[in-house]
């Protein structure tokens, strides 16, 4: 089977649409609709048990709140506000009533903190894994989208990267009962981000060309942006924003903060060009360049750089 | 684990909606949200490989175009335009790149017909069977309910009921290799109606106080319908309509033809009551009625009807 961007590049050929009110199909965090003066945004995710998720690692509270959390991100990425909820449920025959209940007490959590009704979906049973399917839709007036990237234009993301993947390697170590680390604030911390992610919106837009958000990690989202502006990009490895908690976990671990950083996905930060040559709400990592993509390290060397990160076909946890 | 009714129930109960524009939640054949003076109809759809599908059964061909078809049907039901359709694939390892582009010319090709775009949707690996899941989003002026039928209303179908299980019966048969029966029309057809679904739709809304598309079985939906309008129903067994495929193949085979129109799923022919006392563009088979809900069988005979049909969690097969 082909690598996953293959296969959307196939069916983004085979998909035309032939409506005017179609302004972005398939290629970018959300669909946009036209409806009357306003844009409709519409995003769809699947998470599947034993590929995108572990029930040994996560709660049912903590899975319904993340799912909805990645869906509330894609509309963010667009600076769209989400609005309407519709969850498909595959669910085992092994799934009790106690565990529906607690899936739902998490989307509904964060429905709530977002504003966000839940209006519907499709609950059947699953021969093999729980899964879940959602599609979120929401409302934009100036929508960025991932291609607008200018040459010239500063490199920004909204927080720290590194951390969600991070905690993933010690939720897996906990599991193995390797070490303790309940305790531990910085390593708590890092879990959360991977388990309770929190969406981030930019609220004010003006100024920002292009924007995604990174879930598959940061080098295979930028990747992503400049593939869609036709650009090229320089990003600068001493300015990308680790947590301490991070380089906490990294020292003790012996662990390379950077490559959780620029390959650890499933953070959920906002990665935008602007303009400006800063913002108060973001960290300014590079610039939008006309052609090559590298990174420079902290001895200055450029090193060239690669789409790494997470493909959804292959295993390939850092 | 509870039944797939009384989880969808608690879902409603649990998922409450604060937005105004809120027309319809949970508990209809699609969602219904205000938009300026439109309504737009919202649908979502899940079919996974083992519970709704056998991949000996049906090419994938046949199972894109049958996908997209049941969602259109949800859209009809409400009386709505279907327009634009988000689709989420998980894909087994095993799956080929022409198994792909097959599923998409199937989906393609009923979305030509229907003039619909395929807008999104999202890729991933599975671990286990093939997942499929689709929203598809329309239109509607005059939005009709599962919930408007009055009594003293007349219930009609738009179309003969049980073929579509009874194509099922037939591949079963088939592919034990029983008996070889490509050659015979009737019984292709009864395939076909199985395989590749047509959803009607209503040109004329007017007169029509509730509708519902008869996806599960007759007797399921009527019973929602019912339950949502808070109304009883007698329906006249006689009164049904047949193919005469059904029954010549329920002849040789020495099956009731009933069974499969009361209780066989996926018809894809819409249910709906009005007032009228006869309607060009579909069959009347009974009435509403303020209490009770009974079948008068072909000797006059009073049998207390059950919601008897295709439960998602219960394999029931005709």
């Amino acid at each position: 089977m082909k690598s996953e961007i293959q296969i959307i590049e196939d069916i983004r050929k085979w998909c035309t649409h032939r409506s005017r009110d179609v302004i972005k199909g398939i290629g970018d965090d959300t669909a946009v609709i036209r409806m009357g003066n306003k844009s409709l945004l519409i995003t769809s995710d699947m998470m599947l048990e034993g590929v995108h998720f572990d029930l040994s690692l996560i709660t049912p509270f903590q899975l319904g709140y993340k799912f909805l959390a990645i869906n509330i991100s894609d509309i963010h990425a667009m600076g769209g506000v989400p609005s309407y909820f519709f969850i498909s449920l595959g669910l085992p025959e092994s799934t009790t009533n106690r565990f529906i209940k607690e899936l739902y007490s998490g989307i509904i959590k964060i429905a709530e903190r977002y504003d966000i009704n839940i209006v519907g979906g499709d609950t059947c049973r699953s021969v093999s894994g729980l899964v879940l399917s959602g599609t979120l839709i929401g409302y934009g007036k100036r929508i960025i989208r991932r291609s607008g990237a200018r040459v010239g234009d500063r490199i920004y993301v909204t927080g720290t990267l590194g951390d969600s993947s991070a905690g993933l390697y010690l939720l897996k170590r906990r599991r193995k009962r390797i070490y303790n680390l309940s305790s531990k604030i910085a390593e708590v911390n890092l879990m959360k981000r991977h388990l309770l992610p929190e969406p981030v919106s930019i609220s004010e837009s003006k100024g920002i060309n292009a924007m995604i958000d990174i879930s598959d990690g940061l080098l295979i989202d930028l990747w992503r942006m400049c593939d869609e502006s036709r650009v090229g990009a320089v990003i600068y490895k001493e300015k990308i924003p680790l947590s301490e908690g991070l380089r906490k976990v990294c020292r003790k671990f012996r662990l390379d903060p950077y490559s959780y950083a620029l390959k650890g996905g499933e953070d959920y930060v906002l990665l935008f060009t602007s303009p400006e040559e800063s913002r108060k709400d973001a960290y300014c990592i590079g610039e939008i360049v006309k052609k090559g993509r590298y990174i420079i390290d902290e001895k200055n060397k450029k090193i060239r750089m690669r789409p790494e990160g997470y493909d959804h076909f292959r295993k390939n946890g850092v």
